[in-house]
């Protein structure tokens, strides 16, 4: 865990952002998809890069606070979408499928009777977290080992030749985990972050705004020097999972795409525990979740895509690829204004 | 050009929403990929479609009005550009064939002293409209001519078996021409619809918003009863084709993808013309240029990408491929709650 996140490449940003000059469009013309190629160059230190492989884990697990009533769904549900995912039933695995990416499934701690699934990666910290409104909902151990399990997921992919990486999840009350994180790392108010999740009652969404704020009174404002203890005290496993996935990534010089709200609030911890992750982080979508614009603002991330997807697994982060398959085929194919004998504009062309 | 435009198929659409609320996700989770799935349904007339088969015109013609120094580019841009799309380096070519689209490029109007280059179609109608600040764009014969070669195209790619089509543009000066049109038919006045184009400097930009004035207060309140003399004083001949195009898909039962300022400039005049055409549009992005958002808005369209895209070409709509095919994907694939044995929400499952 201490080897330091490396910088970008400024020598391939600067050169994409040449060659972007001279394709033969108007200068700016291709909007967010000109920097989306420049972007990719700097990471992959490459001016003209191919199309990154990319792979997708999904990590999965339960929360304790799921027995006070915050989510729409009932517990079990986590491994029953568990054992979805296995059969590939699920949204993300009909997007992995699409974009051609390898899937992983990722048990990091479901609260489950049943064996792991065939075809899922047993990974279990834990049966998932511990109430957060009460106490921690994890240990400093667990911690470290849900981490670890992001890390070494990571590791293994980048050592398989990933040169883009997707971190999805499956938690049921994972919202509330992750609206507690966003608040202590942001410092906004549960009333702006918190939100109906999977789809909560009125009934439901107050109570959620009471256990997290419980859950924030109890442990007291966050600080970067605490960044391991909030994710410990507030987080869940699939979420710090997540953390040591992005922290290992960007360590590896592999950028990442984040997804919605819960990997967003990981990508805030991962970000307080290492700042230069932050510099392999690509935002891919605005979910329709309450409070995900806050946790992209707070890390200076605008996002591709606004579809009004409130789904995790991933699913808003696979739904990008395609968009910077565009970015990095136009920055490739197209030809120059040399090339095809087309004038450029009238200050230069008369 | 009697033809009626058809109803959708409510049943099939019906069919979707309620399929989609047995897929395996928080009903709406999807967004606005559960609503794009459900639009195709109701355009393609069944329940669960699949990507249907798309093809891409980009039609070119030059404008009077480009003397009057309203573009950053020389005239002589559009016949360099109709020559680079014909040897496949420009933007639009490297997108149509990461979709594996057929394109077709149509010259309906282009000033060059040149014949088409091979690989273009020849429908020139006139060699470029004549300036619409001081007379009418084109005679009424000419209207109808330009109609007929958009008419022509869509008809002969429903033929070939196209079930979803794209019209891009080319040609130097043609958002003075569709700020003109959107001014036309929303009622907006040039401050808010002129915009800066390809990227003309601030004296063109004045001289851009004059000229709009001009033309306006020449040709008087545009009436929808007078939607083709509109289009014949203010338009162009490639949006005109543009708008015959969309008139024919329509009839034709096959939904058109809109691009951006240009394109949704013609959807109006096509809408304006006939009605019913609105039903079979689907808007694509949101155009960094100024005045889009108004034409988008008068059409009750709202787009699927905002990328600050401000190119043309049909680009923007290509770029709203993935983003369809993915929506149908996840509707076709998924498993229902029932198949992959999920419970439901709490208010349902206990």
């Amino acid at each position: 865990m201490s080897r330091e996140v490396p910088a970008v490449d400024a020598h391939a940003q600067a050169a994409a952002r040449a060659r972007q000059q001279q394709l033969t469009k108007p200068p700016g013309s291709l909007g967010r998809l000109e920097d989306l190629a420049c972007w990719f160059a700097a990471r992959m230190g490459e001016p003209v890069p191919a199309m990154p492989r990319c792979e997708i884990f999904v990590f999965a697990a339960d929360h304790g606070v799921a027995t006070r009533g915050v989510s729409a769904f009932p517990q079990s549900v986590t491994a029953q979408m568990v054992s979805n995912f296995a059969h590939g039933g699920a949204a993300i695995n009909v997007l992995a499928s699409l974009e051609d990416c390898r899937i992983e499934v990722v048990d990091v701690g479901v609260a489950s009777e049943e064996p792991t699934p065939p075809g899922v990666r047993n990974e279990r910290v834990r049966a998932g977290t511990r109430d957060l409104a009460a106490g921690p909902a994890m240990t400093a151990e667990e911690l470290t080992a849900a981490l670890g399990v992001g890390e070494r997921c990571a590791r293994e992919a980048v050592n398989r030749g990933a040169q883009l990486l997707i971190a999805g999840e499956m938690g049921i009350a994972n919202s509330t985990a992750a609206a507690c994180l966003i608040c202590a790392f942001t410092g906004a108010t549960p009333d702006t972050v918190v939100g109906r999740g999977t789809g909560v009652d009125d009934a439901g969404l107050a109570r959620k705004r009471e256990v997290v704020q419980m859950a924030l009174a109890r442990v007291g404002p966050e600080t970067s020097q605490a960044a391991r203890r909030t994710l410990s005290e507030l987080g869940g496993l699939e979420i710090a999972a997540m953390a040591g996935f992005y922290i290992e990534s960007a360590r590896s010089s592999v950028p990442v795409v984040l997804d919605g709200y819960i990997s967003t609030a990981a990508a805030l911890a991962a970000v307080a525990i290492e700042p230069g992750v932050l510099g392999w982080m690509l935002a891919s979508h605005r979910s329709a979740e309450h409070g995900h614009g806050i946790a992209l603002a707070k890390l200076g991330l605008e996002p591709l895509l606004n579809l009004g997807l409130r789904l995790g697994e991933g699913t808003g982060a696979a739904l990008a690829l395609p968009i910077v398959r565009a970015a990095l085929a136009l920055h490739r194919k197209m030809a120059t204004f040399g090339e095809a004998g087309v004038s450029g504009a009238l200050d230069e062309a008369t």
